[in-house]
């Protein structure tokens, strides 16, 4: 049943297709977009509309950019020779806001999932592999989740491009800093023994 | 630190300003909105236009609409000497859910609240009683939220209206259907004790 008019109906509509955007939600959104003034409201749209037509994907690192190459391919304070490789890019933020790592990156846009129907070739594998031939690369850092299928994509990856002569690295498990030994998963702690080091 | 591309900064911006989208939120939704299909995108910042673009305040209920007045002043099978009073447009939807009520609606935009600065003449009170001395109306129902602000309003508004003549009355409180006495406030019990009816 229409109980709103039809702008706000097909606002709503819209707003519940978002990701995590229920009903309620999409027309507490829709309402309080009525309420905002009209410039604010204009460039929220325009700013919709501009993240779709201006990303592209770097042509090396496959990250998101509105440039190609991305402003990190093209850095030329960046270290060439490593490689650190991400799900997507929301973690090469992530990484970066540690400021602990000057390299390049190379982002996959998923991880092999049999289970969701997702190969080795509907990521980006292949464009990595590509890379790794043209460019002189020593060390690649993989930096997928620790996940079952973070882990999965990290073994197919370093399978791939260790008879390279490349060294492939994996980002640590352990104890999450502040965390407490009392919550910690036994999978967590049987991690972080493992890895234990000489102080 | 900006991480991200600008045009996915300025998206994660704009998302951020809506009610309860949080940097975490609004980077899902940006993320999101690149990944979704172009026509998408453009009918979702279409329907964010329109909404604000379409949207105007029946002269008459002050509810919202795109046309004035709007489809339920204008509909000639609605009972004109019944007034619902509610709070806000959402709450027209609510009653109208209900099938139960086919009188008049009209849309105070808010309460009286003097901690949050709103007086009597910030909300669409001055309509109401205008409204009374042109209409013929024989019943105001008001339908104001059961809150400290509500009963205020609800009784702000009875003291003005019932020397023109014209009956009030106000929505039963009460347990709510399919709710638990050992689970409701002593408020709510007591107000189901006095609303009592002989069955």
């Amino acid at each position: 049943m229409q109980v709103y008019t039809e702008p706000i109906t097909r606002l709503i509509e819209e707003f519940s297709k978002l990701p995590g955007v229920g009903r309620k939600t999409a027309q507490r959104l829709a309402f309080h977009v009525v309420n905002m003034n009209k410039n604010d409201v204009e460039s929220l749209a325009k700013a919709i509309v501009d993240a779709k037509n201006e990303i592209r994907y770097c042509s090396i690192c496959c990250n998101i950019t509105d440039t190609d190459p991305c402003s990190m391919c093209s850095n030329k304070n960046r270290d060439k020779s490593i490689i650190c490789v991400v799900e997507d890019p929301r973690d090469v933020a992530a990484m970066e806001r540690t400021r602990d790592f000057n390299g390049m990156y190379h982002v996959l846009h998923g991880v092999i999932s049999p289970m969701d129907g997702v190969g080795p070739d509907m990521i980006r594998i292949k464009e990595l592999i590509q890379r790794l031939s043209n460019e002189d690369v020593k060390e690649i850092i993989m930096a997928t989740n620790p996940t079952v299928e973070g882990e999965a994509t990290a073994m197919y990856i370093a399978r791939l491009v260790k008879p390279m002569g490349i060294k492939v690295t994996r980002i640590a498990h352990g104890l999450p800093v502040g965390g407490d030994l009392e919550y910690a998963d036994e999978v967590t702690i049987s991690k972080a023994l493992e890895g234990r080091r000489e102080i």
